[in-house]
């Protein structure tokens, strides 16, 4: 996700290190006797790709540890780090299903592949291997923790389904959805992080927050790239929010200061589920530009709240992981 | 699921309030301040019926206690009730959408209602607040146990989907899948029920074993009403596994030992899922009876794992609950 600069070169192996050790400790969690399952563990696991949320775990240790790269030995940070990867998989294998896609990371879907069916039950699979291994570590506290933010992350996908081809969806709801869909678990890689690191309230919350804001941002880079990105770079079907019925913020944003005539164009775009008149109209319009300029205050808003604390020289690299959230093309 | 007799009167009012109150857990676990979220879960607390894994865990407890029924006073007992039933309701909505099934417990079932989507991002609800509510009662080995459980359960549905239309689908591996997809959780009641209540490690395997055997029964005698049970007392569409390709213990039984002629024939009823045909050929045969026969042996070789254990007379009461699993019609 991050190019590590110069100055942090010490944190460089030993980060590269324990995402090493979060792969293998997820790859050995889905182990199977049966190559029925096996064969599926190993389809998903292609779906790696930017591997924020293990990164945002294992740096939000590091800063929690005042820059002491040992604390990455810590098998249960490891695990935690395997664990939201787990459950993040799990969320792309049901949103495919959710949104009929045929492609992710440049391959086919589980769903397109081995049909709705197998990659409902695939994706419970990996949910219950993220509570295991999460059990595994032995702090009944923290899978309390992890239980409460799955709660919020479903509950977040239930609003949103609920607001399916649903113009009214206004600013403030938006938010709420994407706060719990995606900036929970990434705020809680912060905030759990930190936790077991051994760091202070302060340091936890302020991590969380860090991580929460930075989970906002990222979604919103998310529905931006869906409407305007490179297919190839982006490595999965373009414009599914709008086939699906999704009301996203560059959208909710034109609607907001369109004139009456914008106003119904958008309206035919939306309701027709026509991406060509929409990205035109988006061109014509600030839309996107006001969208992203959002996802900046919440980078800043995110680099703010860790702002004060001895993170150990660890605070340019989350601020080079905040802005790597917006300028991502993929 | 079980009348109680007279010699059992003491249990049946402490009982009964343990089951309200894990219906009470239940609910207030599933609370949502969107009622885009609560109201679906109200649907789904309607599909509660036989509450056979809540009552296997409660008396498993008072069994475990030596027919203490106090025992039932202890939250941590009615947590893991609660959380077993959430279970098991995440399987029968996730189910529903593999099944592309209409009815459920006399109503509709949510994919029906509210489309596949929903039905499996409130699957996914239920299954994280199973885990929430698991991990609050405070004992992280009870939840890697109840993981190892629900692991080897989508295991269990993995393989019987990766066998669809698949008449090769011999006598081991259907018990391979049906222990993994419905006795894991059963014996789980019994097991955890019992190890929650203090049970020594001997009582739990017992408890534990009595659970699976049950299980295995309760899904063959599943098998055989969806072929030949009363809809409107099972409650749900029948000839499901059929429409779905699922080979089960009938029909393999009478695969297992038909004439050349016969055997053709069923292989076009599987083929071409004739659901007629596949009855009268089953009722032309034995493979009905062989399929309850094989229940049967199950059950009594539960009741046997629990032989010469000092249950505090809870013994004859899991005996009749043992007894409902084959002489249920729903």
């Amino acid at each position: 996700m991050i190019e590590i600069d110069p100055a942090h070169a010490h944190l460089a192996a030993p980060l590269a290190d324990a995402l090493g050790a979060v792969e293998r400790r997820f790859e050995t969690q889905l182990v199977s006797e049966f190559p029925a399952v096996s064969d599926l563990c190993e389809h998903v696991s292609r779906y790696r790709g930017k591997m924020l949320r293990p990164t945002m775990t294992l740096l939000s240790g590091i800063a929690a540890a005042r820059g002491d790269a040992s604390i990455l030995e810590r098998d249960a940070l490891v695990r935690l780090a395997a664990v939201v990867e787990m459950i993040h998989m799990a969320t792309l294998v049901h949103d495919d299903v959710l949104d009929e896609a045929d492609d992710r990371r440049g391959g086919r879907t589980v769903n397109r592949l081995r049909g709705n069916e197998t990659a409902v039950m695939l994706g419970d699979y990996l949910i219950s291997n993220a509570f295991h291994l999460a059990a595994t570590i032995g702090d009944a506290g923290l899978t309390v923790k992890l239980g409460e933010i799955t709660n919020t992350l479903c509950e977040g996908e239930l609003i949103q389904l609920h607001h399916r081809e649903d113009l009214g969806l206004d600013f403030p709801t938006y938010l709420e959805v994407i706060r719990r869909k995606t900036a929970a678990l990434v705020g809680g890689c912060g905030r759990l992080g930190a936790l077991v690191a051994g760091g202070d309230e302060r340091t936890c919350e302020a991590l969380g927050r860090f991580g929460e804001e930075l989970g906002i941002a990222f979604q919103v880079r998310d529905d931006i790239l869906d409407l305007d990105g490179n297919a190839d770079e982006v490595g999965k079907t373009l414009g599914r929010d709008l086939a699906k019925g999704k009301l996203t913020l560059p959208v909710i944003l034109l609607l907001d200061t369109a004139p009456p005539d914008r106003f119904e164009r958008v309206v035919h775009a939306f309701e027709s589920h026509d991406s060509e008149l929409l990205l035109e109209l988006l061109r014509e319009s600030d839309g996107m530009d006001r969208a992203l300029a959002f996802a900046r205050e919440r980078v800043d808003a995110g680099v703010a709240a860790i702002d004060g604390l001895d993170l150990g020289g660890t605070e340019s690299l989350l601020r080079d992981l905040a802005a790597s959230v917006i300028t991502r093309s993929r």
